[in-house]
């Protein structure tokens, strides 16, 4: 079930470039690796029209084309050359699920933020010259990515665009991504990541979905029923149909992989410097949007990061869908985005 | 482990009214209902001065009398007589824990917020003669337990104060709580509720308190560690030395009859009736006291029910304790919580 999911059929189409053995951040490394990314649009001569927006938790590029890039968008492919690259883990890229034995599975090795940077570097470096991103921009994960390029390669980022995340995990979301963990790896099933099938661990994938779904929208979207214009009857209809019916397809490996990657980002790890000084060595014009009812990554946390960023400006959009109006679900989020995003790229 | 934890030594004194057999709103009966309480104070000759507070989930009489009660506060037993019930379910009265087979453990009939109600006012009419209290209150789950008052003997109850809680729980509360359930029945030592040893469910009961604290505390609890004074270093530290401490030496059982009573907690049931209409009925001199940062039951939910009773007051109070502020741990909450108490009942 797991390898169907995760396939072009599903997910793509979608290139690879393989960067070979690959040195981790703490040392250890992945033989092989394999970036997966799709791209939309032509890379202009000058190659000034590059923009690159990794993944977030448990997406993939599919999901990032169909909430964000489209004709007549900020992100136009008659515009821009939009580079989506699959975060280390989630499925399509080098990852738990697609690994063999022995380095596959549980075995493989944690990844961190500044893994996925550095290996999207030497892809837009390596597979297509381009030195200068004229935006870098993702959501959730997505924006822990983007905050680690733009201060790990400040003249290689001309726009930066984190939505809904944090360069710096607070102690509160660390503790919030724990309990997802917890909630697949309690799992009997889950047999420390040695299970022989994903789908006999959909009890603690279920439990996962549930505790995501409680805190990842805001209270206002069950209590108002506001998943009607989706088709879903009951709040069990809504979990099951849509956030159930998103995880259990899903490797418990890749995920908690992703999970750990998520809960530890922190730009400074290694650096040897405060998260105030990391966040000064931005360069690139930086419009860091918060979705106001966000319950992973409060408004209040965002704005205190974007008021260490030189020239930072904070954008704040509103949905009942709360953090996962990422996925694209809400219109009125879409159009907001677009327009700060349009006003960013003018 | 549970049978020395619910005792007279750790919750009391307490004493026992017996109300034979119980008939419950869903037509099953306990046996031999007994309710566990505790008394601060004397009533006076004409019974003017007696006030009724239940306890919330996973409390006893202990807690709330360490938290709410004392000479000089609004709970003044210099002044008023006390009436502090245990809910049945808690431990202490009539619960899975201390009802022998067969009718013990995952055989205790489920039981509803009205069921605690009528039996708390057998137990003020029968046993004090007391037909009319001067305040009826309580937080949470003992928020459910007064609006039930104070619809279902509306001639009963001179004043009310609801603290965060609701009359009717919201879609999001209620999915909230099952969260909260199926992280202790998901154990496998749980065994659908026929565990041999209570302790054993410890890897349950430790995710269980997880979730309740990452939801029921504020994000700037963790992240500002405010915790610090009550002598806890990290978060680690905290949640098992504060809230796995206080979940671990419970009962399964107990909490999940007490969290399904929370969950389908509603004025309403069987009332045949709107929750508009129900609320119309309070006659009680009404202050609804919300916790602005409260995760579990937000301002503007418990707003929009004060709206609907005649005469009441919406009071706010502070804390970056949030919903968990109950327990007393924050002096200012203490403090804020007395004044409008001693206004209500000045």
């Amino acid at each position: 079930m797991t390898q169907a999911y995760y396939s072009q059929a599903n997910h793509g189409p979608f290139a690879e470039h393989g960067l070979g053995d690959f040195e981790l951040e703490n040392g250890e490394q992945i033989r092989g690796l394999r970036l997966a990314y799709a791209t939309f649009g032509r890379l202009a001569a000058d190659k000034s029209n590059a923009i690159l927006f990794p993944t977030w938790y448990s997406g993939t590029s599919k999901i990032v084309e169909q909430a964000y890039i489209g004709p007549g968008r900020a992100l136009d492919p008659e515009k821009y050359f939009i580079i989506l690259v699959n975060q280390i883990g989630n499925g399509l890229s080098s990852s738990p699920s697609n690994t063999p034995a022995p380095f596959g599975a549980a075995r493989f090795p944690a990844v961190a933020i500044g893994d996925d940077v550095k290996a999207q570097y030497r892809l837009a470096t390596e597979k297509f010259g381009i030195e200068r991103l004229a935006l870098v921009l993702g959501g959730s994960m997505g924006a822990q990515q983007t905050y680690e390029w733009a201060i790990r390669y400040p003249d290689a980022v001309r726009r930066a665009a984190p939505i809904a995340g944090l360069a710096k995990g607070t102690a509160h979301n660390r503790f919030l991504v724990q309990t997802f963990i917890d909630a697949i790896a309690s799992d009997p099933a889950f047999d420390d990541g040695w299970y022989a099938d994903a789908g006999r661990v959909h009890r603690g994938l279920r439990r996962h979905a549930g505790l995501f779904a409680a805190s990842g929208f805001t209270p206002d979207l069950f209590n108002r029923r506001a998943w009607g214009g989706l088709g879903f009857t009951t709040r069990e209809d809504f979990v099951t149909g849509f956030v159930e019916n998103h995880f259990l397809p899903q490797d418990p490996n890749n995920l908690i992989l992703l999970a750990r990657k998520w809960r530890d980002a922190d730009v400074t790890r290694g650096a040897g410097e405060s998260l105030d000084a990391s966040l000064a060595r931005i360069k690139a014009k930086t419009f860091v949007i918060a979705i106001e009812e966000d319950g992973f990554f409060p408004l209040k946390d965002i704005a205190a990061e974007q008021e260490k960023i030189p020239g930072a400006s904070l954008k704040r959009v509103s949905s009942v869908w709360g953090h996962l109006a990422l996925f694209g679900v809400d219109p009125a989020y879409n159009a907001a985005i677009d327009s700060i995003l349009s006003e960013l790229l003018g």
